[in-house]
């Protein structure tokens, strides 16, 4: 398990200095920051009204036919039976229409608080937030390579979130630190996205009590009564596909749930192996899950905050590899949304996903495939905004910056057109008349600072100029924007005394039992 | 000017053997060949009518008030004042609803002919058809880097546009073959596509003789009577933004208009340097610029066969260098679709843009972004969809199969979604059920061959395979595709007697004036 040398360096940099050489530091570097993206430009429908009815009808049949599993959930059953369904064994099938019924509780947007108000996002309507990569074992820089993953490396991909304009959420399993206890991993993790960061975070989901623990630290970094009136977290909750809902996803799901915490309901997709190899059979099965899942957040507590997920791949039939950036993704995050919608849920999809092992064009291509639909398909929540690698398995440091740069692409497109005076420019096409051009003129001179999205990370310099100055690629690119990036993190203030309950807690918690790595 | 190694070895492979070989070899490689897209999903609709009026309105001011110039073209000015036009000097000022009344002439789609009517293309209304890179000077490949382009690259690139799938029109200028004397390199450009390839082709535009001398081939290739009923060439016109129409551009369109040839009609923008920094500006001198060109043609010829073109970049306003795949130019291309829809014109944009000196994660970003808003704003004739790199100074022999594999993905993504009883699956979700896996059921049997696009290139192996094998990135992959490629090429079948003219007529034309290099 080697240490990269670009973590080690960056790390020390960071580290170096002491409280009071930092503060004095602080005012020199501003972090940039972006609000959330609220769209001004309509969501592509790809479904028109038959489609969307025809798959309605038929999730309702999947539900009431064939029913869902709630695996090793004998009160999930009785709370089932006791809304209307009907039980056999761990099979729970649903009559037509009161899974739909029972999500009508569920808010159509909701505010997840930050510590830092001015980073609260909304998430729902025509808003779009976006968090970095979730849940790689490994990860991959141009000095270290393909590594496990540590906790070193988490609080690294943790600041890159904090140091990125267009990346509103700090995200969750950033990547899994595996030089720390399986069970106590969900304490380190936390702990470093509530002091190293000031945006909004994901809470733990891998055992019922760890997301406690979660709901716990949250109420700490917050106030007890601030978490009792507000949600802090989403947390990621995963549909085991096709049609089964585990018991430690539902427990996770129930807490959060009772303590009003909002979670994305989310079926896990590759198409071919968990579901149909068909646009429109994935959909309905996408469909009929989130409505089971969504319904049963309803019955834990009505008006619990979730979110419609959908987070699909397909298969390589050849391989049996998944893919990504892929067509038939793209139109099932397309249909999905319109589905989304007409739930009124906010939606969870898309992301900067790819197969690729490297950071290289296929990785950029599918990334892309997927961004742009993202926000075409009127996403309001995309997990894996940025860093994510080779299907899952790995957070990549450069692909993270390479990404969170492109984020800002999505900014600029949804603000769509503006057709004000001065968007429509006619003074400096009198100005300027045939023949001329407009780098001088007066509306240029007035608009050129923000006219045009602008990249921090891409290369536009002359041929000659590149050549001469070592004819970086991409990557070569990304491995300095990420020195620079982790060179320049400053940690955001923290009042003391909730640094120190913070911590004390997570010390007394984890001396509490024995390292568990299972 | 270093030949490329890649390029001579399979150079020489595709020369090896001679005719009665290469007939022998004929049936055994299949050239696989995707019609061109028709789009069964919406169009992205980024404007409303408000939007879209006042952009109107707005250009039909800039054309009565502004007006355009016909440079050095008196004839032109003539043409427009018996219009109606008011000439002042080589200014041409057309009253409100003149520019959009003489536009009502061309057709809405109109049928390119290809030597092999397979190959036909319809150019219009919901379809899409893909050519490759068009213009660069230099090439670039991984064994020979960046060279000044040469006569046999420009074959090899027809060649691969001819062995490329999803690429449905061999395009013009796919390099330009700087070894060949300016005023002569349109024969053999011609004679390339003609010969080495079944697609439609592009005339050339660099003198009105050379138009001319493009009808004159495509005469012997198609026969004369052929060619003065069908549209066999589609060209490219540039206007030289802003709102200048030169003579040489002109003068080609004339030619093509009279012969019914067909012509793009482009406005070659920057943004910044040749129309203002906003959007709304840009789209607004677009459409007058499109209106008065499509105008000018069909006062030529009406009824000639015309595409409404935007060539749209942005400008980089620290370095003045152009800029590829930002929202800005997207969002462009998705209004002009919109403007263009709205006159019942084609519509060419969009293509597989960049300004990467490298076939990287860059060009790759780029570049999806550029081809996915291109199919979403409903382009007709997308130029440059494989192969463009470096700001279009570069054909990539990398990019160009990098891109060609990727443009299957819009083939898959405008079919959108069958909602047939087969796509519905509801017999596999049934025979699955809770907790099962799809790899096996008769559903996913009976379609998974179909079910998803398929790379050619892209890389699905699991980690350590991948690693034994050399871990490749994908620019490795891509240039063992173009050796394969180049390698497996073989010439469609063509009438001796026609390749015998053809080749007798570049002869004696190149023979009867000297070379001129400039």
């Amino acid at each position: 398990m080697a240490d990269s040398e670009l973590g080690e360096r960056v790390g020390r940099r960071a580290r170096g200095g002491g409280g009071a050489a930092r503060r004095a530091e602080r005012t020199a570097v501003k972090v940039e920051f972006s609000r959330f993206i609220t769209r001004n430009i309509p969501d592509m429908e790809i479904l028109n009204e038959e489609a969307l009815e025809l798959i309605e009808h038929n999730a309702e049949t999947v539900l009431e036919e064939i029913g869902v599993n709630f695996v090793e959930n004998p009160e999930a059953l009785e709370r089932w039976r006791e809304a209307g369904a009907s039980i056999e064994g761990e099979r729970v099938r649903i009559p037509r229409g009161l899974a739909r019924k029972l999500c009508a509780t569920a808010p159509s947007q909701f505010t997840q608080h930050a510590r830092n108000p001015e980073r609260n996002v909304e998430i729902g309507g025509r808003n779009l937030v976006i968090a970095p990569v979730y849940g790689p074992p490994f990860v991959r820089d141009s000095q270290g390579g393909r590594r496990y993953a540590t906790i070193e490396d988490f609080r690294n991909f943790v600041k890159l979130g904090y140091m990125s304009k267009w990346v509103h959420h700090s995200g969750g399993t950033v990547c899994e630190p595996t030089d720390v206890a399986v069970n106590k991993r969900h304490f380190d993790m936390l702990h470093a996205h509530m002091t190293l960061s000031d945006k909004p975070y994901m809470g733990s989901v891998t055992e019922p009590s760890r997301a406690a623990d979660s709901v716990e630290m949250s109420k700490i970094l917050f106030g007890d009564e601030f978490v009792d009136q507000n949600t802090v977290m989403t947390s990621l909750i995963n549909i085991n596909s096709p049609l089964t809902f585990d018991s430690t996803m539902m427990g996770a799901l129930e807490v959060y749930a009772k303590a009003n915490q909002a979670c994305i309901i989310s079926p896990f997709i590759v198409g071919g192996a968990m579901a149909p190899v068909s646009v429109a059979g994935t959909l309905t099965q996408v469909l009929a899950e989130v409505l089971a899942g969504v319904a049963y957040s309803q019955l834990i507590r009505p008006g619990a905050p979730v979110i419609f997920g959908a987070f699909v791949t397909s298969i390589d039939m050849n391989s049996g590899a998944p893919t990504f950036g892929t067509p038939e993704a793209s139109l099932i995050t397309l249909g999905a949304g319109q589905l989304a919608r007409r739930l009124n849920l906010p939606y969870r999809s898309a992301g900067g996903f790819t197969g690729s092992k490297l950071p290289d064009a296929q990785a950029a291509y599918e990334t892309a495939n997927t961004l742009n639909n993202g926000l075409y398909a009127g996403v309001n929540f995309m997990l894996h905004g940025c860093g994510w690698l080779e299907g899952g398995l790995v957070s990549s440091y450069e692909k993270f910056v390479m990404d969170a740069d492109q984020l800002g692409i999505l900014h600029s497109l949804a603000k769509g057109v503006d057709i004000s005076e001065n968007g429509q420019a006619m003074d400096a096409i009198r100005e300027v008349g045939p023949g001329g051009h407009y780098l001088g003129c007066a509306h240029t001179q007035a608009n050129f600072k923000d006219a045009f999205w602008r990249t921090k990370l891409l290369d536009y310099r002359p041929f000659e100029t590149w050549e001469e100055q070592g004819a970086p690629d991409t990557m070569a690119l990304a491995t300095k924007r990420v020195e620079k990036m982790l060179g320049e993190y400053q940690q955001p203030a923290m009042d003391p005394s909730v640094a120190e309950a913070l911590a004390a807690y997570v010390a007394r918690k984890k001396a509490e039992v024995p390292d568990a790595f299972l």
